[in-house]
């Protein structure tokens, strides 16, 4: 039996199944080609939701006597956007001066394909796997693998992750699936292999602020109110003073408008409405209602000031719509877990990685509502964009590093 | 023969033409045969220009001994908007509760119709008018109106105006039109007729900016710059403090911002450029140059300063592009017209009006170049509204004004 040791053949194979959210496209079909013969009992499930696309997923457990790591992830990728864009095409897997194009390569086909092979390998160093189904609970006396080990993979990461990793924990947890630990494959190196583990993430959240004013003609302004100068006056109170300076974990707190828009073409004509959304990244020193609840205070208190008009008496109308669920801050704090892959970082690349909680959300988020959980994968560098490629050597060197760190966690 | 006495009857065959500019929606016609059983010569001409649309105009002449009065005026109309937003559909000419609804019922449809129907009386008052046409230059010896009388209508005034009023008046000044005094009836009167005549007008000057940012993930602001940031220190600027305080002749000068769009739908994504257009009303404490040179210290100032943004040393990089020809201030004083229209006025409403030179630009600034020129229409307080009306009463007022001018100015 051939056992899927090599993580560029396990990549190649995912990245040709054109896996966009919210198709499955062979990805999870091809993971579970690879699982089986290491003896994993695979279960596939589908999550629906009214005004929400079916999302496939899986959940596949090998176990043992010892304690269950997860390895957490997904096989859906965002768009490839212009393909004609790409030097090879985004589905090819095309190898070219030892790197490997494909969308998905580093965002996270790729920390699926080096955890698979890392599995591989550590089971066939103690010996070949049992070949006969097992059940999902209870080991095998005769598998020569210490602890359990589980892949907790979505369809539904880049998408609304409505149907996906939440929906997915909380169907295991009722079959009475318990983790001690987990590992999410997302690309957490800004530059090489080895820079950085993700302990935590800052929280999200997103909100519309819309301000309604009176429609009229720009040469009698004081038969109109352009809701414009109420909207610069609000934005100008959302982004001055900062957040915060950061905290011991944690960068500082941003907000970033994303967009503004009213949409009049007459340049002689007040619109009548102006309409901003923004995102908010925050720290440690906020909680979804506190930052929620700051948002607030400022938007009440520039609105009273409606410092942009010539009538300041009358306070700004705005409607402010939160238009995301929030997502919560979090932040790991298990040193088995942490300690144990810097270690195995450092043993494989020479360097120790920084601990940080930079960067974007990511489904540890809800994970770390079940068991300490930590991030470690590629260099995100190409992620998203067009040519998301991963170096071959990088494929070899973040499967020595899950080994080391299989190795380790179980002895 | 019927002649066009009801100015209500006048103003529903133009409510019902379509005439959003640049499209001539059948107004000038409605307008030809008013005017021809009244003895006029109509001459209609297109005006084109490479990258702007053609535009339909009408000059219309009745010679005589004496005087000569031009009626200036426009049958296009600005877009209704959301016509389901009005309690009447725009082009209806539906009459309610004694106002007449439509876009253009003020603005300036209603001026038009107005002064049509004084004509007609007024024509009528001295005898029938020749049914033969005229020739454009010459009157006929029978008729007994004195003086001579002419409409220059354009299809251009709510848009560019470049294939408008200029060009109408110097294809007229090249066929050896002269004229002694003119009229715009333009709505003038902020609640009631009568209120006031315009007798100059502030300045107009629009303009567009763009401030270029960096595209990126809204959870790495500092690899991205996001356009907002400065777009938004940017505008404050213009608002911020008042152009000035106002002059013995005109109101304060003001900057509106008509509109900001980014277009971006995602709330994750820094967007890569933000856009505003704005556009300024100047008094006779400036000129075209000196306002925008105002414009671009203001900016320069704000851009080196980029107070939103952490990273204050990197100036914001912007553009700006002045979108419209200026148009300049300008005041008109002369005693024969002012005086005669005045009189007419109190004459009619037992009121005096305000002398003003506030409110929008008027094509009154291209005639001034020719003739002494005032403007004195209906009230304007729904102008470019939805639900765009007319008090059928204030019609009746105004063309009995209008033909108590046509009396004494010819007297």
């Amino acid at each position: 039996m051939i056992l899927p040791t090599d993580p560029i053949e396990n990549l190649s194979a995912l990245i040709r199944c054109p896996s966009v959210t919210p198709t499955e496209g062979g990805a999870l079909t091809a993971l579970a080609n690879m699982l089986e013969p290491l003896g994993f009992s695979i279960e596939r499930t589908v999550f629906s939701e009214s005004g929400t696309p079916d999302i496939h997923n899986l959940y596949a457990r090998r176990s043992g006597n010892g304690p269950h790591l997860m390895f957490a992830g997904h096989t859906d990728v965002v768009p490839p956007g212009d393909e004609s864009a790409w030097k090879h095409p985004p589905f090819s897997a095309s190898i070219d001066n030892g790197e490997i194009y494909g969308r998905g390569a580093v965002d996270m086909k790729g920390g699926i394909a080096c955890f698979v092979a890392a599995v591989a390998r550590h089971i066939a160093e103690h010996g070949v796997p049992a070949s006969d189904d097992k059940e999902l609970k209870g080991g095998t006396e005769t598998s020569p693998l210490k602890g359990s080990l589980s892949f907790l993979i979505t369809g539904d990461e880049e998408g609304p992750g409505i149907n996906g990793t939440v929906k997915l924990l909380d169907w295991a947890a009722r079959r009475g699936e318990h983790w001690d630990a987990a590992l999410v494959g997302e690309p957490t190196n800004p530059n090489r292999i080895g820079d950085m583990i993700k302990i935590g993430r800052r929280g999200s959240v997103s909100g519309t602020l819309t301000v309604r004013g009176v429609q009229g003609h720009a040469a009698y302004p004081h038969l109109a109110e352009n809701p414009i100068r109420g909207l610069v006056t609000l934005i100008e109170a959302l982004l001055d003073p900062a957040l915060d300076t950061g905290t011991e974990d944690f960068q500082p707190s941003n907000l970033e408008v994303t967009t503004i828009d009213v949409g009049n073409a007459a340049t002689n004509v007040i619109p009548a409405k102006a309409t901003a959304s923004f995102n908010i990244r925050f720290n440690d020193s906020w909680t979804e209602e506190t930052i929620m609840a700051e948002i607030h205070n400022r938007l009440d208190r520039a609105a009273a000031s409606n410092k942009l008009r010539s009538d300041r008496e009358t306070p700004v109308i705005y409607d402010l719509v939160w238009s995301e669920r929030p997502s919560p801050v979090f932040l790991t704090r298990d040193e088995k877990l942490i300690g144990t892959l810097s270690a195995s970082i450092e043993a494989v690349t020479g360097r120790k990685p920084e601990l940080s909680t930079s960067g974007g959300t990511s489904d540890a988020r809800f994970i770390k509502n079940y068991c300490p959980v930590v991030e470690f994968g590629l260099v995100g560098r190409t992620m998203h964009m067009v040519d998301e490629r991963a170096a071959l050597s990088d494929l070899e060197m973040l499967t020595r590093i899950y080994q080391r760190f299989l190795k380790d966690f179980f002895a």
